[in-house]
C-alpha cells in the first residue's frame, strides 16, 4: 500500500472494481492520472470477460500505462446467484481486444495479489479511510462490492460508491436494462439498498460520450506506442458498437463515473429512489428510477442526468497524454 | 347502426374504447370530426374514474359535441384480476371536471346501450368489417379489448388497433409504467399478443403534444359556449399536470393516437417487440420495448417514435372547430 | 333447457364445465345420474386435449350414458393468457382413449349449441338460478368460470363453484400445480378472488379415489356395452397413471368434485385463504393454502381434506349402473 | 482448534451453524455428544433471534453442557438481500427462554471467535478436512453457508451440507415455507445450487419428532439442574408451539439434521431436483421439490422423508444425560 505523505489536499483516494473492457482500460488510466484523484487499488470482477481474463487485462493496462505499482485483487468469477453472461460481443474474445488482432493482456506483467478481492479491498480501504471516505468506483458487475458490504457492514462508513450502470429508459444487452447490472441484480440490490452513499452514472449519460473521429484524431496525432494502443483499442470498441448497436461511434461508458469523482460540478444530478429488479424475467436487472417522487420509500441514490461532455474529453485527453509520457512501451510490436 | 351508402372512399372505420377523462374527451371529438375517419362507437372502460363515471362522461361529450347519433356501450368496472386504480388527481372526482367546478357529466343526455359493451362491439365491429378492418381505438385500460379478442377470436380478422398507452422510458403513473397498460397489464399482455395488428403511441409520443397557451388562445379566439367548455376543460388539465408532474403545459395523450389513424404519415414509428411485465411489484403495466431486436420472439407491434405535432394540432383544432359548428350548447350556464 | 315441474325437493341443479377426459366422464355420469343431483348443462374447455376434442367426448360421453338431452356449450380453446397445455401422456390423443385402441368421440351424437359457453352458460344458468344457486361445478381449467364471473359480474348472486383442483402439497403436472389450476393460473385467480361461494377438491382428496381392481370387478359384473366401455376407459387411465406417476391404481379426481354437491356431509373440510400464484416459474398454478391462518386475507375457499371414499363409491357405482340400464349402447362394436 | 490424535476411526468432523433456538439447543448438544460425531466449532446467524442474542445462546448452551472448548463465531446478522425476521412468538425474547421465565444466555461464558464467522469457518473447516470432508449442519438461515461457498468456492470440495428446513408440502411461517429457508432465500438458492453434496431433513420428518410427555418424563427422571435446565426449555417450546401451530406437542427440528449425519440409516431418503423460490410473494423461501422426476435438472438434494423416530430419541437422550454427566452446573438458580 501506497504511503499518504504526498497526496495534495482535495485530492479523492478511489479503489476502482471494474472488468476491462475497452470503456474500463480508459477508466483505469483516467483513475490513474487525473490530478484530483489517488487511484490505491484495481479489483476485477467477472463481466465483460471472465475474471481471468479480465484481471490480465487489468494488469496489460497497468503495464502499458506506467501505473504498476496500483495493487490488483483478482474478485469473484461469477455473479451472486445467476449463471454468468460475458459479453464477446462487444470487447472480443480475450475481453480487450484490439482492431488488429493483438489484445491487452499481451502487455500485463505482474500478479495480483494472492488475497481475494473482497477481503483485500476490505484491508486496504480501510487502513486508507481514516479520514475521509474512500470512493469506491464500479464499473462492471457489483459482485465484489455486495459481499464488500455484506460481509464487513462496518465498511459502509469508510466508503461512498460511484458506479457506471444502469438506465432510466432503454437498456443496452437487456431491452430496459444495462449490462452490468444485469449481470448480477442481486448484487445490486444489496449495494443499493445497503445504506452507502451512492451515486449512478446510467447509460443516459454514458451514451452521448463518444469517441467520435474528432476524439480519435487528437490520439493519432502523436504517433507513440502507447497511444497507438489506445487508438487500436477504440478502433476495435467503434466496430463492436457500430455492428451490435448500430452507434456510429462508440460509446465510453466507463470513465464517466471515473470522471464523476474528479468532476462533480460537470454533472446534472438527481436524488431519487432507484429499486433493483430481481425477479422479472423481462427486466431482470433494471434500475427502476422513481424520477417522479412516487415511491413510498426514501431517495437512495444520486443518478447523473447530464455531463458536460467536452470537459470529459478534455480530463480524458489529458490523462492520456499523461500515461504516455509514462509508458514503458517502446513500441506496439516489442511491448515492455 | 349507421348506415354505409354515404361513406367516402378511404375513410376509415374506427370504434373508440376509452375512459373519458380530459384527454379522451378531445380524443372523441377528433374521431367524430375528423373527414379521414367514420366513428361507428364509443366503449367505456373503468380507468381515469369508475366505468359508471366515464360514461356519463362520454355521453357528456358525445352530446356537447353534437355526436349524439353515436352509440354509447358500457364496459368493464374493473381490470381482469387487479383491483381498479382510478386517477383522480389528474381528472377530478367526475373524471372530466372543468377549471370553474362543473363538470361534463352535466351535460350527458341519453343513455348507453343495454348490451355490455364486449358483446355490442363484437356485434357492431362485425356488421361493419365486411371489406375492411374496423380500427379499434383504444385510449383506456384495454380490459374490453381483452375479452372481445378472448371470446370472440375471429374478430381479429376484422379489426385492427391503435392505442395510447405505454412508454419506452419512463412512466408516468409508475417509474416505467404507463397508467391505461398498468391499469390492466393481464389484459394488455392479451392483447399484444393476441396477434391483431396493433400499434402503441406510448408517453415518448404524447408528452410532446402539449396544450401551450398558443393552442388555448386558438380556443378562446371564439367566444362559443362550446369552445369556451373545451377551454375550460382544458385548463383544469393543465393545472393538475402542474400539480403532480410538475409539467408547464399538459400533453394531450389521447387524440394522438385517433390522430394516427387519420394520419399515420404524419408519425414515425419502428416495428418491434413489445412485452408486457405483469408480475413485478416494480414495473407491473411496464411495455418493455425491444429496441435493440435482441428478442428471440417476433415484433408484435407498431411504436410510434415521433409525431408532427403541429399537423396534429391542426386537426385537433379543425376538429374542435366543426364540433362547435354543430354543438346543441347555447351557453355554459344553459346546457342543452 | 329442461323443464322445472319434475324436480324433487332438495334436489340440487348442477352446471358441469370440463375437458372430459377420462375422470371427467364419470363426473359427467355421477352427475346426470345422482338422485341428489339435476344436471342442466355441460359446458367445455382446453385442458387434457383441445377444445374440439373434449367437446366430441363429451358427447360421446352424453350420448352412450343415455344423457343426449343435456345441452353441451364448446367453451374456450385456450387459457387467458398462457399457451394452451394438453395431457395426451394421461389421457391419449383423443383426449378419452380407451384401452384397446377406441375412443369415447366414435360414440359422439348430436352437435354443441351454437352459442359460445360463457353466453350459454349465463343465460341457462340464469334461468335456472331463479329461487336457489345454480352449483358450477368444474372439472377443467377455470377458463369459462373465469369468463362467466367478469363478463356477468351479476351472475355471483346465482352460483356457487365447486371444483376439483389444486393441491395443499405436492402437485401432478407440476412440483406444487395441479393440472386445473396450472392450466390457466390467472383465470383461476379471477375465480378464486371473485367472492362467489367456493370449494375445492384438491389432489389429497382425489388421490385417495383409486379405481382398485375390486372397483373394476363390479364394472365387469354385468357384461353389458356400456360397462364394458367405461371398463376400457378405467384401463387405459390406470395404464398412463402407472408409467407416468408410478401409481398402483389410477385417481378418480373429478367425480369426487361432483360428489361433493351430492354429499357434502361425506367430507371432511377446513375454511382458508387460498391463493394462486401466477407469477413464479417454479410454481405457477399453485394453490397456495393458509392452513395455519396466518394470512391477513380473509378465507375464500372451503378446502376439502378428507372424504369418505368407500361412499363416493357407493354412489359412482350406482350412477354407473342407472345409466347402464337406459344407455342406447347395444354393442361396442356396433354404437348407437 | 482441537487436536486430531484422539478421533476414533468413523467419527465424522462436524461444523454446525445454527440459531439458538430452543431445538438448535438439542442440536449442539447432539452434535457435542454422539459418539458418531466430532463437533468441531459452532457458527451463528441471525434467525431465531438477532445474532447478538444466538450467539449468546450458543455460548449459554455450550456452557451448560461442558463444551466450553468448542469455539463460537459469530456470523451474519442479517440475509443476504431481504430484511431480517425473527421468531420471538416461538423463542421468545431472548431467542431461548425458558418456561418460568429465564433464559439460556444467563449461562452464557466467554465470548465468540473474533473472526468472523464466514472466515473463521472457512480456515477451521480447511484445516480439519484434509482427508474427508466435514459436514456442515445447519440449522438455522443459510447466510452463513451461501457466503462461504459464494467467497470461498475452493471449500466445496472440502464440505458436504446437512440442513434442517424446507418442505415438501405445508410450511410453517409460511403457507408453502419454512422459517430457516424463508428467512434468507436467496442464500438457500445459492447454497442448493452450489453443486455440493447437500441432504435437506424437511418439516416432513422433523413434524414426527415430538417432545410427548413421554419423552419430557425421561429428562425429569433425573433432577440434575442441567435435566431441569433442558426440561424447562422444552416446556417453554411446548407452549408456544401449542399457542402458534396448535401443536400437542413440540416439534424438535433441528437435532434432526445432526442425528442424519450420526445415523442416516435411520432415514428413508430421495436424490431430487430442489428449486428454491426467491421471488414470488406467496411463497418466497419454498423449497420446491420435483417429487415426480419432471425437471429438466439433474437432482441436487437428498430429501429426507422418514425418519426413524425412536432410534432418534434414543441418540438424543443418550446425549443429553452424558451432557448432565460433565455439566458444570450446579443448581439452576447458581449457575457456574
Amino acid at each position: 500500500m501506497m504511503g499518504e505523505a504526498s497526496q495534495p489536499v482535495g485530492v479523492k483516494k478511489v479503489w476502482l472494481d471494474c472488468d476491462p473492457g475497452h470503456d474500463d482500460a480508459l477508466a483505469i488510466i483516467l483513475a490513474g492520472y487525473d490530478r484530483r484523484l489517488k487511484l490505491i487499488g484495481v479489483s476485477t470482477v467477472a463481466g465483460n470477460q471472465t475474471v481471468e481474463k479480465v484481471t490480465l487485462n487489468a494488469l496489460g493496462v497497468l503495464t502499458a500505462a506506467g501505473l504498476r505499482d496500483i495493487p490488483v485483487a483478482q474478485g469473484q468469477a461469477k455473479p451472486l446467484i445467476r449463471a454468468p453472461q460475458i459479453c464477446p460481443a462487444i470487447h472480443g474474445d480475450s475481453g480487450l481486444e484490439f482492431h488488429d488482432g493483438g489484445s491487452m493482456q499481451d502487455y500485463a506483467v505482474g500478479s495480483p495479489v494472492l488475497e481475494k478481492a473482497v477481503l483485500y479491498m476490505h484491508s486496504c480501504i480501510s487502513s486508507h479511510a481514516e479520514h475521509e471516505r474512500v470512493t469506491l468506483v464500479c464499473t462492471g458487475a457489483l459482485t465484489n462490492a455486495a459481499l464488500l458490504v455484506t460481509l464487513f457492514p462496518e465498511v459502509l462508513d469508510s466508503i461512498e460508491i460511484v458506479l457506471m450502470g444502469g438506465c432510466m429508459g432503454t437498456g443496452n444487452t437487456g431491452s430496459v436494462a444495462e449490462f452490468n447490472i444485469q449481470s448480477d441484480p442481486e448484487a445490486a440490490k444489496i449495494v443499493f439498498e445497503c445504506g452507502v452513499p451512492l451515486t449512478m452514472v446510467p447509460l443516459e449519460v454514458t451514451h452521448r460520450a463518444l469517441a467520435t473521429p474528432g476524439v480519435l484524431q487528437r490520439l493519432t496525432a502523436r504517433p507513440t506506442p502507447f497511444l497507438q494502443l489506445m487508438h487500436k483499442l477504440l478502433l476495435f470498441f467503434a466496430q463492436t458498437y457500430r455492428d451490435v448497436f448500430s452507434f456510429e461511434h462508440p460509446p465510453l461508458h466507463d470513465p464517466l463515473a471515473v470522471f464523476y469523482v474528479a468532476c462533480p460540478e460537470a454533472f446534472k444530478v438527481k436524488r431519487m429512489r432507484v429499486d433493483i429488479e430481481t425477479c422479472s424475467t423481462l427486466s431482470a436487472g433494471q434500475t427502476v428510477c422513481d424520477i417522479w417522487g412516487q415511491s413510498a420509500l426514501a431517495p437512495n441514490a444520486t443518478v447523473a442526468l447530464e455531463a458536460d461532455i467536452s470537459t470529459f474529453w478534455e480530463a480524458m485527453i489529458s490523462a492520456l497524454l499523461k500515461a504516455d509520457m509514462v509508458s514503458p512501451l517502446k513500441s506496439p510490436a516489442n511491448p515492455v
